[in-house]
C-alpha cells in the first residue's frame, strides 16, 4: 500500500527531520538493555536542554501530546484542588475537561479566541489555587499567552504550562519563567512524528505529588524510577523504543543547529508567511503582538474561493494537486480561518514561498 | 551514538519484522488526511483478522500495552463497582492497582506463581460482578490462564482479557470465547516496537460504558469518533501516525504468513527450547499444559553457574558476548527464574538452537 510524501503545513504534524526518519530504522534494543538507558538519559539531557531547566525528572511520556496534559495534571491534582485555568481555545478548554474528571474545582479565566489572555487575569482568578494553567502556544488559533507574568507573581501556586505547539519553536525558558511543570509533543517544532509527550517537572512540584495518581499508567512518581533511577532501573511500563530513538535524533538535529538559530528559522517563516498573506489581502486571526510564527491563523477569504467551492474544497485541491496539508479550524471557527503550520522540518522559506504562490494561484 | 543489534530473547521486546522498520521510514501523514485514515482502517481490519472479532471498536491505542489494561477498565469500570480479577502473576496485581485507582472494589481470584487460574473459580468468586478480568498469558511467569470457559459462563459480567503476550502468539478467539474487552502490546508476538496498545471492545461492552471515564486521553467513546466515524473522522488526538505504520505492516506479515502458521512457528520455536532445556537438566517453572511457547520461564540452575557468577552475570555475558538479550525474574521469582522469549520476527528456529547451544556453553 503506497501513499504520498505530503508537505505538512497544518497545524501538526510537521515532516520529521529526516535524520528521525533514519532512527526509526535502528535495530531495537530492550527497555533494561544498557545502551537504550544511556541513549534515554541523553534524550532527557537534550530535553532539558531544549527546555531551558535544570529538573531532573525531566522525560518522554510514552503518548501524544494530551497525555501529557493529563500526566502533569493529574500527579498533582486531588479532588478537590482550586485550579486556575486560562481559556481562549480548544486545548485551555481540554485542560478543563481533564481537571473536571479529577475532581477538582475549575476556575475559568475565559478570553476571546484569537486573543491573548492577561496574565494578571490570572493570578487575580483566585487567592490560593493550587495549579495555575494555561497553554503558551494555542494550536487551534495561532496565539501566544504569555507566562513569565503569572510564574514571577504565582505565589504558593504550582504554574503547569501547555507548551505542545512552543517547545523548540519560540523562545521558552522553563526555569527563569517559574514553570513547574511543562508538555510537549513531538510533532509540533521538534520535527519527530506524533507519539511522545515530553515533560518537565519541578522539585517543587514532585513535593507536592498527590499521594497516588488517578491514573496508573501516568503515575510519575512510579515511572521516575525508571527514568531517573540511576543504576536501578525499575520496570514500571515497556518504553516506546524506536519513538525515543526519533526524539532523541529530532532533539541532537536542533542542538546542532543550535537552538536558538532552530527559534530564529521558525520566526522568519511564520514572519514571511504573515507578510505574504497580507499581502495577498487575508486578515490575519490571532491579534498582533501576540502571533505564533509556527501556526498562523488567517480568516477565509470567503468571497475569493473558486465559483461553487467551500473552503475545505480548496484543502483538498491543494492536497490533491501540491500534497500540501492545510489545516481548517477547530469549533467555534470551522469553517472561518485556516491553520497552517511551519514546524520542524517543514519551517524552511522555500516551503512558505511554495504555499503562498498556490494560494495566490488558487484564490480570486 | 551507535548502538549494537541485539537478538531480543527477553520477555519482550522481541524484534520486529523487517518490513515494520521499513514502513517507519514512510513519509509522515497528517492523523486527519484521507490516506491515513485508509490506512488506519486497514489496520483495524487487520486486528480484527488476529483478534478473530467483528467488533467494530477496535482499534490501537495510542499508548504501550499498559495503557490498553488502563483503557479498557477505565471505560468500564465505575467507582463501587465489582471486579474479579485472577492474580497468577505481576499483571494481574497491576490490574488490582488499575481497578482500586478507579475506586472499585477488586474481588482477588489468586494461584500460585507458576499456575493457572482454575476458570471456575474465577467464576465463583463473586455472585454479580461487573467485570471479570484476567491475563491470557502471564509474561512474569509464562502461564497461560484458560479464558473459553470464563466467557462460556460469565452470565451478566463483562469478561475482560490481557492479551498483551498472547495476541498473534497462541490461540486467541475474542468472539467465540465470549470476551468482552480485549488489550494488547505490540513489541511480543505481533513483531513490532513496543508503543501502541492495540484493543477490541464488544458492542455489549460498549453499552455498559461508564458516563465519563476518569481518563480524557483513554476515553474510549470520544476516540470512538476518531477511529470509527465514517466518513467524517473527529480529531481527539493527533494519532501516532508512524508506529500505527509499524503495525500495520507487522500485521500484514502476519496475515500473509497465516494467523495459524504464525502462531505454529511461535508453538513449534516454544516446543524446541522446552525439550532444549529440560535435556540439558533445567527444570521449567510453569506447570505443564499451560505452559507459553512465546514467554518460557526456567528455574535458574543456581549450582551450575560458572564460578563467582550470578545469575545476572551470565544475562550480561549473553549480551556481551552474543548480543542476546533474555530477562530475569520479577517480583518473588527475581533471581530464580530466567524469562526467554520467543516472538514476532524472534519466533525462528534458528534463534532457539543459538541460545540452547549458548546456555550449554556457559552451564557446568
Amino acid at each position: 500500500m503506497g501513499h504520498s510524501d505530503r508537505l505538512l503545513m497544518g497545524p501538526g504534524p510537521g515532516n520529521p527531520y529526516p535524520e528521525v526518519l533514519e532512527a526509526f530504522g535502528r535495530p531495537v534494543l530492550g527497555h533494561l538493555d544498557p545502551e537504550f538507558i544511556e541513549l534515554l538519559d541523553e534524550t532527557n539531557e537534550r530535553l532539558r536542554a531544549v527546555y531551558r531547566t535544570e529538573n531532573a525528572l525531566t522525560f518522554p511520556v510514552s503518548a501524544t501530546g494530551s497525555a501529557g496534559m493529563e500526566a502533569t495534571l493529574c500527579n498533582v491534582v486531588a479532588p478537590g484542588d482550586v485550579v486556575v485555568i486560562g481559556v481562549n481555545g480548544v486545548f485551555g478548554e481540554r485542560m478543563c475537561d481533564v481537571v473536571d474528571r479529577l475532581g477538582a474545582e475549575v476556575v475559568r479565566v475565559e478570553e476571546e479566541w484569537g486573543r491573548a489572555i492577561d496574565p494578571q487575569r490570572m493570578l487575580d482568578a483566585h487567592p490560593s489555587p493550587k495549579v495555575i494553567a494555561t497553554v503558551h502556544a494555542e494550536t487551534s488559533t495561532g496565539v501566544r499567552n504569555d507566562i513569565a507574568e503569572i510564574g514571577a507573581a504565582k505565589g504558593d501556586a504550582l504554574l503547569l504550562v501547555d507548551c505542545v505547539t512552543s517547545l523548540g519553536g519560540i523562545p521558552l525558558e522553563v526555569d527563569a519563567w517559574g514553570i513547574d511543570l511543562a508538555y510537549s509533543g513531538t510533532q509540533k517544532c521538534l520535527g519527530v512524528p506524533p507519539g511522545l509527550s515530553p515533560v518537565t517537572v519541578s522539585d517543587r512540584a514532585i513535593e507536592r505529588f498527590v499521594e497516588r495518581s488517578q491514573s496508573w499508567y501516568l503515575d510519575m512518581a512510579m515511572i521516575a524510577n525508571y527514568v531517573t533511577g540511576g543504576g536501578a532501573r525499575a520496570y514500571h511500563h515497556t518504553a516506546p523504543i524506536s519513538m525515543i530513538y526519533g526524539l532523541h535524533a529530532g532533539l541532537g538535529v536542533i542542538l546542532e543547529e543550535g537552538l536558538a538559530n532552530t527559534q530564529a528559522r521558525h520566526q522568519e517563516c511564520g514572519d514571511m508567511l504573515h507578510e505574504g498573506l497580507q499581502k495577498m489581502g487575508l486578515e490575519l486571526f490571532a491579534e498582533e503582538g501576540h502571533r505564533l510564527p509556527e501556526v498562523t491563523s488567517v480568516h477565509i477569504p470567503l468571497d475569493r474561493l473558486p465559483r461553487d467551492q467551500d473552503e475545505a474544497d480548496v484543502r483538498r485541491y491543494l492536497l490533491g494537486r501540491y500534497g500540501i496539508e492545510i489545516g481548517g479550524g477547530l469549533g467555534p471557527v470551522a469553517g472561518k480561518v485556516w491553520r497552517i503550520g511551519c514546524m520542524g522540518h517543514t519551517a524552511r522559506p522555500r516551503n512558505v514561498t511554495l504555499l503562498l504562490a498556490a494560494l495566490a494561484e488558487i484564490l480570486d
